[in-house]
């Protein structure tokens, strides 16, 4: 069977996006390692530009359309729309990105920040609007995770990862759309000694899960609600072809998990990262005993939070701020 | 003039304590260069063990004491009462830290899960709560800065720095005891082309400042209040005497300052710094265009917070999340 994307699309991926993003920094705990009882090594895509992975992607995507497009644009309240922004200015492209009336003013500044413009809309509406600038400005689409360009482009954290770290035995990873995780799952299919593939999912939103278990892609939880709010959506249809080909697994996190990982990060590894990144540590929790003499890679996702959770999380849990 | 510490004793201060500490890595952001107008080369030492550049100092001081030390002692409510049960630990040795009643579950906590034992008081009565453990165990007092092996190990962390980084015109690092900015004073002065020493200092506790103003060294601001709680001691004689031979100047920063500046860690640069370690880029804030074209070492001492702080300083501003 053909996949929508190879190795080869990855490493090339990563020679054309390489002046445009960081390579990320890989770190270790001490305390978490001893917790687990293996080895776990957190590639900290928070550190990336725009602040999460989904920069690779939309960079890779943007870099390959024709010098005559008049534009991208994208439906996104969260980090995509901000990639597409931030790749669209690399080619001084004009870009569109709707996002719904209720996004945080934050977020809606950032994407402004880059230089596109934030078309507001309800959310039920946004690809409609979506399609109107299309009509309007013939401005391309650039998909969150649905488009083998994208999935190509977030492969290359994890081949940046494989390199910087040698012998990993898993890779853990959230999964929301599938694009991060099923890059992965290509680079690591293609490694000498396979690596397996898990992904990290919030138990509100498990259509993943159940798409894997069942062999059928599952549509997306109606009205879905975590704080893990970059992993809403459902998987797509490039990604649970790839995901099933290469028998990924997906492991469900509770939201106190979630939030209680979030704060490890924080307190422990001093690193900001949001919720929806903090699923793969909360992931290797769930599972005590199954890491243990693992060599275990982590894909922290992204760190746009405006930390809203914080109180509720310090209220779970009381632990020492110690060393990383 | 002999001064108290050598590039000598820096350098063997690094080989004796690698074994045990990160080379913790640099940043930059691209948000903070546009800024600035100059390139500013972040040293995380917040992902340091303990999450402090203390635990350089402590481990420097604690691996040279003779074997049959009965144990090690230090009066410390933050970073190096952390520092020093982590250093004892390498060793198996004893550790008591006097630590204030009114401090944080958290840090007492994390002091306690190095196996070192700690020993509440009020805290007036810290130095004789010290000397009490002195004279019933035959510790070892381990000063936070005050000490020549201390500030030769603090050093270490400007020595990777320039390493790390060539051709720096200028360091920026908090001062409190002064451990840290003597240590840096002392590297920066070997170097071939001389790198300017700044210390960063909240204007609430200015000691420092009018010491290395007057030439005399001023005592600490008796009740001293700032957010920085890291930097609420006075400047010691050794460190003082350094800087004031190596002419290293101080800037003063404000409480507002130096909560912003610890946001745009949070915010945009996806690390915790706690809001001591935030002052330094608050210091560069404070004197716009004098870091111009420039190329600036900054070190982030340390990252333990509760992030009580957060709720005053996101009401201050409002700034899009975005990328490093």
């Amino acid at each position: 069977m053909s996949l929508p994307v190879t190795l080869a699309d990855i490493i090339a991926a990563a020679e054309r996006i390489r002046p445009f993003v960081h390579e990320t920094p890989v770190f270790t705990s001490a305390t978490f390692d001893r917790e687990v009882g293996g080895r776990v090594f957190f590639k900290a895509e928070n550190l990336q530009k725009v602040g999460a992975f989904k920069a690779r992607g939309a960079t890779n995507a943007i870099l390959q359309l024709p010098d005559d497009v008049p534009g991208v644009v994208t439906h996104s309240s969260g980090n995509h729309g901000q990639a597409v922004a931030y790749a669209a200015s690399i080619r001084n492209l004009p870009a569109w990105v709707v996002m719904p009336r209720t996004a945080p003013t934050l977020k809606i500044d950032a994407v402004r920040s880059y230089g596109a413009e934030v078309v507001l809309c309800d959310h039920a509406e946004r690809e409609s609007a979506a399609a109107a600038v299309i009509d309007g400005t013939g401005a391309v689409l650039v998909h969150p995770f649905d488009d083998a360009a994208v999935i190509a482009g977030q492969g290359t954290a994890t081949l940046e990862l494989v390199e910087q770290v040698p012998n990993l035995d898993v890779i853990v990873a959230p999964i929301g759309g599938g694009g991060l995780l099923s890059g992965a799952a290509t680079v690591c299919a293609a490694q000498e000694s396979t690596i397996q593939v898990i992904g990290a999912e919030p138990f509100a939103v498990d259509d993943a899960y159940r798409s894997l278990q069942s062999g059928i892609r599952q549509p997306g939880v109606e009205s879905p609600s975590t704080i893990a709010d970059g992993l809403l959506t459902g998987i797509g249809a490039r990604p649970f072809a790839i995901l099933a080909a290469l028998e990924a697994e997906v492991i469900r996190v509770s939201e106190t998990a979630i939030l209680e990982a979030a704060l490890f990060f924080l307190h422990r590894m001093k690193l900001s990262v949001e919720p929806s990144g903090a699923t793969p540590l909360a992931a290797i929790r769930a599972e005590p005993g199954r890491f243990r003499d693992q060599r275990v890679g982590v894909i922290i996702s992204g760190g746009n939070t405006d930390f809203a959770w914080l109180g509720a999380a310090a209220s779970l849990t009381s632990r020492p701020e110690t060393s990383p």
